[in-house]
């Protein structure tokens, strides 16, 4: 069956080397007066970055005010700060800086500034946004493909509880990409934003609805590229070809193409987040050290999808009268693949110690919202099969 | 190289055997209060369609006028008609119900309506379009990807001259795509559609610009993909599912995702332009009677791309000691299947008789405007190439 579709990516992508030199004409053509430039930590300063930024903004006429310290899993009470700020300052736009964290905390903000309530109410399901201000992405780590996404995570310090919305209100006006800008991305945030990718897609190939054919085709595509531009980058980091491979595919990952009649699972991503909250592991990482259980877990019931994937993604050789050793082939393929590029396959890899029981229950609770909650979508995961997993991923 | 690139494919898409239900809410959420619903032949009414349409705007209490009548390679004459109406109705929304034709005289009336001169001035290249009144679509046939492209092409009825322009003011604000209304289209259309998406992402496959591993291995899915579907949907053309295929491939195809570091070739498109324009031939069945003359034509000085496709897309085995044989046996593998299909290889087959000299003479004159133009971008082509190409296809 082919789930119906709604396919919707309004973002205009910049893409290239001299993609920056469009920031100021950009925010001015989507009607920016008052910026705010939202960033992480001093790598978007040190590298010049923010400069460029700044001097676009500037040449184009455009007032603007800075808030950066953005941090991975971003966090609630910068949001918070961020919304305060957009306030006082009167800023008609955000302009983000960075990656999935900068842009997600800049979504948060958008829906924040016209609100009433407490901004934390949309995550907490107490209200749906129908306002956002518009937003325009200067990217520098693929990986969360935020910048052509309709979803905001968000972490609430006190609690640590990680969560996500989605809303098309939030989906980017512009995404400016300059593979150049990645080439000093360390390694291991490297291996996680292919992790990441190659996840967002993973999550939407496997899917009960099977037919269609060419989002599979499209979703193969991406996964193999993405595959082997991450095994050259991690030797040669400054290869612009295959740094733009990674790039582009971060954003085709997660702006609803490979979702196309299929249907999103996200049940590893929902096991990962509470990693990720609790440990405050790199997100990419903690999906690598979840996955391979994940899929141990459910392949039984969906081995034709398994032995497809082992084929046409990973490669391995299709052995017709065992199907479910083609499956575990394909699983085994990408166990390898993530050591070759340095991340984890299990919870003791990632966090370098054994994982407790008491930190298992904890997980298992917040995840499943003290047992009120499943995850997935090809498989529905109760409380005791998050638990089962976690247990496998241990 | 990686050619740098814009993407902005902003168009709503709504795809699934329910999508009409949404036509109403998609008019009313884009502002539209008073439409002209722009339609062709009796097909759309005979189907219950145009009903269907009707109802939908009724029910959402949104005034229309109607205008058919729009042919195939769609006319100047009637886009004049358009303007005309839709000033004196005061619309301010077009719903093409149709395929390629039906949009591009719907873009053409749009950019039309709020133009003080000759709206033939922006495909005379006088004027470039500076407004267009935003438009809808609700898709029957898939070939021409119109409902999510920036091109719009006319026939002027003097001289007829084809003549295509693009702009992003003219991208549809949303189209609706219902696979069933797929399943009585005729076989030749059904053929001819399939063959112009194909050209749609080949034209932009080869390319100079050979380094984007993403767009080629994304472009050799879809094309693959369209070849296994045509192929099932010529024996069974209720098959909902193949049909799916064919027509988000059809949007895909000519939305610029295949063009994403690459370039836009389109000689064979300009070649067949004249054709369609001169003899009212299906614009896909001129294509399938073009390509590969223009293939053999070029293919010695781009060997590694025409083996890549042979191997990637055709599934012709790589002859590695003989990358000119390889090459070769992809063009056959077209050709093969194009007579599958029922398309023609040559323009004699095309027309049903030998093209003559004057003929030639005329279509190359026109193609390459007196000699002062040329075609093409992979290999540029200049009136004697055309030429060439005419004489080989005859």
């Amino acid at each position: 069956m082919i789930k119906d579709f709604n396919f919707y990516a309004p973002t205009r992508v910049v893409f290239g080397r001299e993609s920056e030199k469009k920031i100021g004409e950009l925010v001015a053509a989507n009607g920016g007066k008052k910026v705010l430039i939202h960033y992480g930590g001093g790598s978007a300063q040190r590298s010049g970055l923010l400069d460029v930024v700044r001097e676009q903004l500037h040449g184009a006429g455009i007032a603007f005010c800075e808030l950066g310290g953005v941090v991975p899993n971003p966090l609630l009470s910068k949001v918070r700060e961020g919304v305060e700020l957009c306030r006082a300052e009167e800023v008609d736009f955000i302009l983000a800086v960075g990656g999935g964290s900068v842009i997600d905390s800049s979504k948060a903000i958008g829906y924040g500034v016209p609100y009433d309530g407490d901004v934390w109410d949309f995550w907490a399901g107490k209200a749906v946004p129908v306002q956002c201000l518009p937003i325009g992405v200067v990217l520098t780590i693929p990986a969360a493909g935020s910048e052509m996404s309709s979803s905001c995570v968000i972490t609430a310090d006190e609690g640590l509880l990680k969560r996500g919305i989605n809303s098309d209100l939030c989906r980017c006006r512009f995404a400016v990409m300059n593979p150049e800008r990645t080439f000093t991305l360390p390694p291991y945030q490297t291996a996680a934003g292919a992790t990441d990718i190659m996840m967002h897609t993973m999550e939407r190939y496997f899917s009960k609805y099977e037919d269609m054919s060419l989002t599979d085709a499209i979703s193969e595509a991406l996964l193999r590229t993405v595959k082997e531009s991450a095994l050259v980058v991690m030797r040669h980091p400054e290869d612009y070809r295959h740094r733009a491979q990674i790039m582009w595919a971060g954003s085709l990952a997660h702006n609803d193409l490979t979702e196309c009649g299929t249907e999103k699972d996200f049940a590893t991503h929902r096991l990962e987040h509470e990693l990720s909250a609790i440990f405050g592991v790199t997100h990419g990482a903690g999906l690598a050290a979840i996955w391979p259980s994940w899929a141990r877990y459910v392949k039984d019931k969906h081995l034709n999808r398994f032995v497809q994937f082992a084929v046409n993604v990973m490669g391995v050789t299709n052995d017709f009268s065992h199907p479910e050793e083609t499956a575990e082939c394909g699983i085994c393929a990408v166990e390898e693949f993530y050591r070759q590029i340095g991340m984890p396959t299990s919870i003791h890899e990632l966090l370098g110690r054994e994982i407790t029981d008491e930190e298992i229950d904890t997980m298992v609770e917040k995840c499943s919202r003290g047992g009120t909650i499943t995850v997935g979508a090809m498989e529905v995961l109760d409380a005791q099969a998050m638990r089962d997993i976690y247990l496998m991923a241990r």
